[in-house]
């Protein structure tokens, strides 16, 4: 069972989302993980799902899709023609002892404290999977004491939008 | 009306976000932005949603929430207590002659450059909505040819977690 990432054009009405969701559920396909947000156009909303099955999944999911009322395009995103990325918000466990161990793996990986508090440090860290995985796995030691992460999003490499992309 | 983000625990079953977003739709609640991912524990999910109304909105969809199957905790993030991020990747048109300009601009806002193509850069930006609206309305002189967001996400500052929190 591979991952895919689907990239999902719709209106921005309410409702497109249950509908959305709806489909995953009454057919149980597993969402790994879903972001939904405005594009440049306020008409259009994106919806980035990742999704875990084989290829006649994908494309049964993609046909369904193609079939709901405001949904405009669907298209997959492969990981070598796209670029994916995810935020995630890391609060994790830090007294004065491990403060500066942990500051020192925030910087190799690039990532910001943005918030501070006696027994705890909140980082933001943006990446693809497996770098935001590595950094989970390095700060579990310490103690997580809670995570949000915003679900992976993503736009195909080089000139063309969702619009123009015949991969669908 | 106003802006609120909600904080929603999970547990990481299909079927969830298609109730949480049936309610919303049902309901007539507009939601701006949806993020779903999981937490420190794999067990659960964790939803953030922004959604604009008056307070009495925000208490019923609160106690609607906490009626859901599978919803855990339901908790509204204030700004002032909290910390809000987004990611957004932007497409830009770019050439020889404006390539520059927008790397200006791409350094002053610590966002990165993701992709380059003869006709397009694509950037990585982070940050609370008023850097990510004010980067947006910038590079829209040079042609914004796509957009992917994924919704915010947010913690509660300080050394709690969404489980101790009880602004709910």
């Amino acid at each position: 069972m591979s991952r895919h990432v689907i990239s999902v054009l719709v209106d921005n009405q309410s409702g497109v989302l249950s509908r959305v969701a709806g489909l995953f559920s009454r057919r149980g396909y597993n969402i790994d993980s879903l972001s939904v947000g405005e594009t440049e156009n306020s008409q259009f909303s994106r919806m980035t799902i990742v999704v875990r099955g084989d290829d006649s999944t994908l494309e049964q999911i993609k046909k369904q899709l193609n079939k709901l009322i405001d949904v405009i395009k669907v298209v997959s995103l492969t990981s070598e023609s796209s670029v994916y990325r995810e935020l995630v918000l890391v609060k994790v466990a830090a007294d004065d002892k491990t403060r500066a161990a942990i500051n020192d793996i925030v910087d190799i990986f690039r990532a910001k404290i943005i918030d501070i508090a006696p027994k705890s440090l909140t980082i933001e860290i943006t990446g693809d999977e497996p770098k935001i995985q590595a950094f989970i796995d390095l700060m579990k030691p310490y103690g997580i004491i809670e995570m949000a992460r915003t679900g992976l999003t993503a736009l195909q490499r080089g000139d063309l939008s969702i619009t123009n992309n015949n991969n669908n």
